[in-house]
């Protein structure tokens, strides 16, 4: 059978590396046995915790797909944050819940749902299909829900995200308060990685209008340990923003005991920030209140403000 | 309950009118009684057949959504093909099968499949959510079928088409064959209808790379009796051409009897269907053997070639 690549986004975060094991598996049994689970970047610690959880292997890393090969896209539809050479691939599918930013020359199944994970909708489209959900697809389903809705406490949560974490903890028989706490704490340990892996971690390039812009965001118990390398990550940022001419890059850490995020921003477009959020920057940064959703608190707010 | 306006693209075919009437009342049977079903243009012969027959009033007609406005997006999703003033709407939710040609700063249910034909989509989406298939739902989803799959010949047809069809003819108690052909040949009488009018029936503005154009498509019984007023019909076309600053005009006039279409081709880049069919214009027109989707043997191949 023809191979199908079925990945996430670069900066591959747990949503992203579940989705292409759990898409896989539902081609898989709906016969597409060509489905191949693939990831475009280093695993990083939440998602590694996962993994080793449950001892499942990680997806095969690609830099890139031939030309003509059929491809699935998961958690993501922006061809900036896909496989290099996308425009010479054939999108067979995309599950995803982000915006819009994707155009193509012919019909494909494309599924895009408000929700807080790509996970809650593959859940819905098992349901669907009338596939089994095992206890191990279960588990992962359930991992990144509670990643990309810290714990169901981002304001991305929706009631379907809610009923999902509940009936896959039932079915994975996890606690799902415990394990997610411990799951997101393995997130959020930056010791082993350099300043300039932290600005990549789960960096994504978001266009605000003409504002080009990178947003990282980094989770953390303590927004202080990670402004002790205050000097060393704004050096970082600022040979990011020559390398690639941005106007604006923006790196939140986001307290996910409490709930708000710390932004460090530099770049010529700084003052944006505190027109988008009516904050005074001082030394680059500011605490926004509440604000843990890049894509729900940050990209729409910012791109209103552009 | 906020009014939210479901409607379908401009120059509404059955496809467009019923869907906006189906997916209404599948809103309100999930709760959200403000959805109203309304259209963006005239209705046309065919649908006016179905509408009579079937005993149900046309969606309301508007001409542009007040700032602000939730709009449900059916039958497509380029803004060319909405509403006017799309971009000040917030689009709730999109169910279609066409590529995909928007982009949202914000994300929303979007629900694209690579069927014939949207109601393929909302049948689906009936079963999913529990909503029962009324007698008079499955008769409008059946007739937007036979009618953007051309009684299930068009290469647009997927299996899920054709299961569909066989389920909603026993629901809605139609012998769908013989119903089927009535309906398109009561799409094909021009007789009613000015030049100007045969040439916005069913045109939709599609740009193939930077060849900015319009396709229309008009079914017929006889070629023949079409190609009678090709005189009129290029005095039309090139007026819409000066008017509108198009490179390119073709009409497809299709033989629903045999499955093809003959062409009617101006514009400067007029060459540009001789290249991508390798066909000679004789008096700017030519047979395309077996075309008989704009969707599926249109818009992919004059995109590779343009």
């Amino acid at each position: 059978m023809e191979k199908t690549y079925v990945f996430g986004h670069k900066s591959p975060d747990t949503d992203t590396i579940t989705s292409s094991l759990v898409m896989t598996n539902l081609e898989h049994e709906l016969g597409n046995t060509g489905a191949v689970a693939c990831r475009l970047g280093n695993i990083n610690k939440e998602t590694e915790y996962i993994l080793n959880y449950l001892d499942i292997e990680a997806p095969e890393l690609i830099e890139s797909v031939e030309d003509d090969a059929s491809v699935i896209l998961v958690d993501h539809n922006s061809p900036s944050e896909s496989v290099a050479n996308l425009e010479n691939a054939t999108i067979k599918k995309i599950v995803d819940h982000h915006k819009i930013a994707i155009q193509t020359s012919y019909p494909l199944y494309f599924r895009v749902e408000p929700v807080g994970c790509t996970e809650t909708i593959l859940f819905k489209m098992y349901k669907e299909f009338n596939v089994e959900v095992t206890k191990e697809i279960a588990a992962l389903m359930l991992s990144a829900i509670i990643s990309d809705t810290l714990l169901l406490k981002s304001p991305t949560t929706t009631d379907e995200d809610i009923q999902a974490v509940k009936d896959l903890a039932e079915i994975a028989e996890i606690d799902y308060e415990t394990y997610g706490l411990d799951m997101l704490k393995a997130g959020t340990d930056l010791s082993s990685f350099s300043i300039d892996e932290i600005l990549h971690l789960d960096a994504k390039q978001i266009d605000f209008k003409d504002v080009k812009s990178i947003v990282n965001q980094v989770n953390t118990a303590s927004i202080n340990d990670v402004l002790e390398m205050k000097d060393d990550l704004e050096a970082g940022i600022n040979k990011i923003i020559e390398e690639e001419d941005l106007d604006l890059f923006m790196l939140l850490i986001t307290d996910i005991i409490n709930s708000n995020s710390q932004v460090l921003v530099l770049g010529k477009s700084a003052s944006l920030v505190e027109k988008a959020y009516g904050v005074t920057l001082e030394d680059n940064t500011a605490l926004l209140e509440g604000v843990v959703s890049r894509k729900k608190q940050v990209v729409p707010i910012m791109t209103e403000n552009a």
